[in-house]
């Protein structure tokens, strides 16, 4: 075991090995940090206090992420205690500050790179059950890189009655957004499906024997109003897996209250981001993203 | 003179007619109400009693617009006084809800339509000084309409993890808005330039001579920082003066705070107007866009 206290918050590292040469190593990714108790959640029960009430417990942390760390430990423990030698090698590696992004963690995987590589198979912190009650193992998560967008075009807001030779700060932010993708969700963007690494027929039969998530399901959870961007099942589960999606998380931009007000807003704000998949690092999109806008500024913007 | 008190606030119709039967008339339309003397503005003077220093007025509605009726009122006694017969008819049109939307004035202007008609020109409330200490006379201001648009596409916001198969409030609002415009400020909705009048040539060499508006004095006076849609000074005129424009007032859609949200809005709203010139009227231009949006509701978006 190698508690690094270095960093903030230390990491913490430690080795089961399995006496077979040959056997395969599952690293588990745990943290020990939790989200602050605020008084903006409504608590049911004393947040620093275990409570067991009907066979489920209360407390902070008990499922993100402490919960998890006592179950693996206890099921491992109680491996070796009742079978003996372990068929994998198990690491697990902890983290003090996974609910404060994860500061120092990029560095510490460059320092622990030879401890950690290489592995057969990574296990998140978290397991869910389906709704039949089933316990879900879920293979692969989108990556994603956020970035603001921000206009200003003049130093105050303007009469709109200067609308048709005055462009404001909303229109360029708006023409911007509308010119990286289509409205069937297409990115716009160069270079960015040249990246893309299309499933295999392996990685395809997976998802369409085991992926639960569905438009129907997905339209009753979230009460949606408006059409999805795939009907077809196969469309659907593909897209959804293996496609990167540009996505708006807010914009703000002008006047926003009741009524009426004849401006042409000086600034305008976007937060946005986008969904990574295989072939795509956050790199790679950030400078096609780049090229992009500045491509548009110099030619459609004149 | 009649007064007319079956409204909220009372109409004010005063005539001075010309002993010449081929007399032109000229209405000067007045209100006498004013804004509501708030504390949120810094006053250096009792907004209800009439301050003069240094050859100026300081009072509630010296500018806008109990000074205008006072000052015309004055000059057409002296007129009459000293010259005698006018050569113009003249209407005075005074309302009392101006700073309320003039709530009741279109039905006035209805039940009185043959005391106003035909006229030759209509004077509006105030007059401006130029940089150059000139009077100025504007000829004509462009209409408005204003219109919100709202989209609700979920009961909730939705994971961004879903934004390749779930289009957001956000992209239906945008895409809806983008729809509408080119980035060269070219309204794309169906027959809006069709109903349009072109500038005859006269109006085009009086803009041309008269106009003050130019591209650098904007540039000046708002600090732009991004090109002008119109740069030639003829376009520049032609446009401002004769063009309808739509514009975004404002915008607000998701999470507009600091740092990061990962979801797709399930809402998102705008507040647009369209600028209207001659040939298009409020209720054409908000028939034509309904129109638009629902065409694309069932196309372009399925």
């Amino acid at each position: 075991m190698t508690i690094d206290e270095t960093y903030t918050a230390p990491f913490v590292l430690a080795k089961f090995k399995s006496p077979n040469p040959d056997a395969k190593t599952i690293i588990f990714y745990q943290h020990y940090d939790t989200v602050p108790a605020d008084n903006d959640q409504p608590w049911t029960d004393e947040p620093f206090r275990l409570t067991v009430r009907k066979g489920y417990m209360y407390g902070r942390g008990v499922d993100d992420d402490k919960g998890h760390i006592t179950a693996r430990l206890t099921a491992l423990r109680k491996y070796i205690r009742e079978v003996g030698d372990l068929p994998v090698n198990i690491t697990f590696m902890m983290e003090g500050a996974e609910e404060s992004a994860s500061t120092d963690l990029e560095k510490y995987l460059e320092k622990y790179r030879d401890d950690l590589l290489p592995a057969d198979l990574l296990v998140w912190e978290q397991g869910n059950r389906n709704s039949k009650g089933q316990l879900e193992i879920t293979g692969g998560n989108k990556g994603i890189i956020t970035f603001d967008l921000s206009v200003e075009s003049a130093d105050v807001d303007i009469h709109s009655k200067f609308g048709a030779v005055i462009e404001s700060a909303s229109w360029y932010l708006l023409n911007a957004i509308s010119s990286m993708r289509d409205d069937q969700g297409r990115i716009l963007i160069d270079g960015i499906y040249d990246k893309v690494i299309q499933p295999n027929e392996r990685e395809m039969d997976l998802i369409e024997t085991y992926a639960i998530e569905n438009a129907d399901s997905l339209r009753k959870i979230y009460g949606l109003k408006l059409p999805i961007l795939e009907s077809d099942r196969r469309d659907f589960l593909k897209t959804y897996y293996f496609e990167p999606a540009l996505s708006i998380e807010g914009i703000s931009t002008g006047y926003q209250g009741q009524g009426v007000k004849t401006i042409l807003p000086a600034q305008a704000k976007a937060k946005m981001e986008m969904r990574l998949v295989p072939g795509l690092t956050p790199e790679y999109v950030l400078e096609r993203i780049k090229a992009h806008l500045k491509k548009k500024d110099s030619t459609v913007l004149r």
